[in-house]
């Protein structure tokens, strides 16, 4: 299948950007490396980099991938097209940290090409802190309206607005942290912006993303875990595991495109464990963080209302 | 909305089902005791059962529920059908050991009736070791035939391939385990049979499940574990975590039609783990266990053919 030169352009900048996230996050861990993993399979090509038992982080992983092929029904639907066949690259990234006091982090960008000549960007960036900080939410939001601004200060408040809907446990009613943006099937001309302009945005959000989580890591890395935490940790980790297996469209598509399993799967959390009925205790710290997973939360303007750990 | 005669006779039984499993899983034990946890959802009623932390079963469920609603269109996607309502009544339970050398075990039998005036049971029974040993696979199939052969002939060959095809990850190309058997839709007069006939079989199955599991426990209780079985004891149970929220239409059907998700997700592992990559030695007994996740074996006439550990 053809792909269009903006597609080749596109997916070598998405290329460089992991490089320059993999940089980021070794020199944010400290002695963590992660390491490359090139694959190519039916569909393409892509380079999965993993990180293991850092001193931070537990377990990350920065995915690129080109991949085209044709539409299945299954991609059809997931899609939403009738169009025959897609190009698709992006870089995907989630890291696990080893301490319960430092978030989950994911971003995302993308870029698609069908045959029937639509073409649009996707991504997102969300952190799930498995105790959720008022003030840290509220500093992750300001900073992704900034960046958000330089572009249009139209994307912002749809981008949170879509990410509070996206990044949902229906079946628990509850949000998978404090959100962040998301956007889909995005296509320059619909705003004051083109083809390039959306491209930059992509790699500021991937740059934006480690130094936003090097800020939470610096904030957290020497406050003292107990056994307490590692088990509220281990439970918020198996919401994870439900929302990516469950909900995520992503998952979905690089699983029924036939894409490489242990690389999609990259962001399963080292462990998570489930208890039946696991309920905190009232008015403490793990309670409280139930009570901020809620869509519709305003966390530029959120007052902490007396809530302090 | 009406539910038959039928509907609530078979829900009574399987009710009294339940109870029989409880009490035959918690003398298998020795020690563990099954806690109740009735609920009330729009959809209906149900009682959890679970056994948490017992001296050979980690975590346990069993579950009864009697529901109906609405076909949604989520529904009638998962049903394939056009009925506006269903009534479904079953038992559903599965097993986590302590340790790694007994299996993972799940027994589900089912009772639906549609506003369409159709109706139908399904259900089935599959083991998962975390190591398979061929003689225990050998043992678990020809229980399953026997039990199948004393309704009809038919079943055994129908269901068991049935399982093959239905207990499967397809992005891990491995069958989540040894199979067992697996109905979806069978209405008893499409077989010399009636409908006391197939909720006999149901019960026969239920009541046999425990049973097979005991045998099992015998066998392995006393063998020692290591660091080593029981890291690969947790990387099986995350495929069993894949398995559950990727394909199970029981778990789907049940968060879809708004089922009480702390019941529906008793299924989950108390703790599983994801390493990238995670690949056993050649010719280990772990590597051994891969090659025998795969659909068509016919465990009856299996010849180990030298597998021992």
């Amino acid at each position: 299948m053809i792909m269009s030169v903006t597609f080749h352009q596109t997916a070598k900048t998405f290329s460089q950007l992991q490089e320059s996230m993999v940089k980021q996050f070794e020199a944010a861990d400290g002695s963590g490396t992660f390491k490359y993993h090139p694959w190519e399979k039916e569909i393409g090509t892509g380079i999965t980099s993993v990180l293991q038992n850092g001193s931070i982080i537990e377990k990350a992983g920065v995915n690129f991938s080109k991949v085209s092929g044709p539409c299945t029904p299954a991609l059809q639907n997931a899609l939403q097209t009738k169009a025959s066949t897609y190009s698709a690259t992006g870089v995907s990234s989630i890291i696990h940290p080893q301490s319960p006091w430092i978030p989950i982090i994911h971003m995302n960008v993308r870029y698609f090409e069908l045959s029937d000549g639509s073409a649009w960007f996707g991504g997102g960036i969300d952190l799930t802190p498995h105790y959720v900080i008022p003030e840290d939410a509220r500093e992750f939001h300001i900073s992704l309206k900034e960046l958000c601004d330089r572009y249009t200060e139209q994307f912002y408040p749809k981008f949170k607005e879509w990410a509070d809907r996206y990044f949902f446990l229906p079946h628990r009613n509850e949000t998978r942290g404090v959100g962040g943006i998301f956007f889909d099937r995005i296509q320059a001309s619909d705003y004051p912006l083109n083809n390039e302009a959306m491209t930059a945005f992509c790699c500021d959000l991937g740059n934006l993303y480690p130094k936003l989580y090097a800020r939470l890591i610096d904030r957290y890395r020497d406050q003292w875990v107990s056994e307490r935490e590692k088990q509220w940790q281990h439970i918020r980790r198996s919401r994870y595991v439900e929302f990516n297996l469950l909900y995520d469209r992503g998952t979905q598509f690089g699983l029924a495109s036939g894409g490489n399993a242990e690389s999609i799967l990259i962001s399963m959390p080292p462990q998570a464990n489930w208890f039946y009925n696991f309920e905190p205790n009232q008015g403490s710290m793990e309670a409280e963080t139930l009570t901020l997973l809620r869509k519709g939360i305003d966390w530029i303007n959120y007052k902490a209302d007396g809530i302090s750990y």
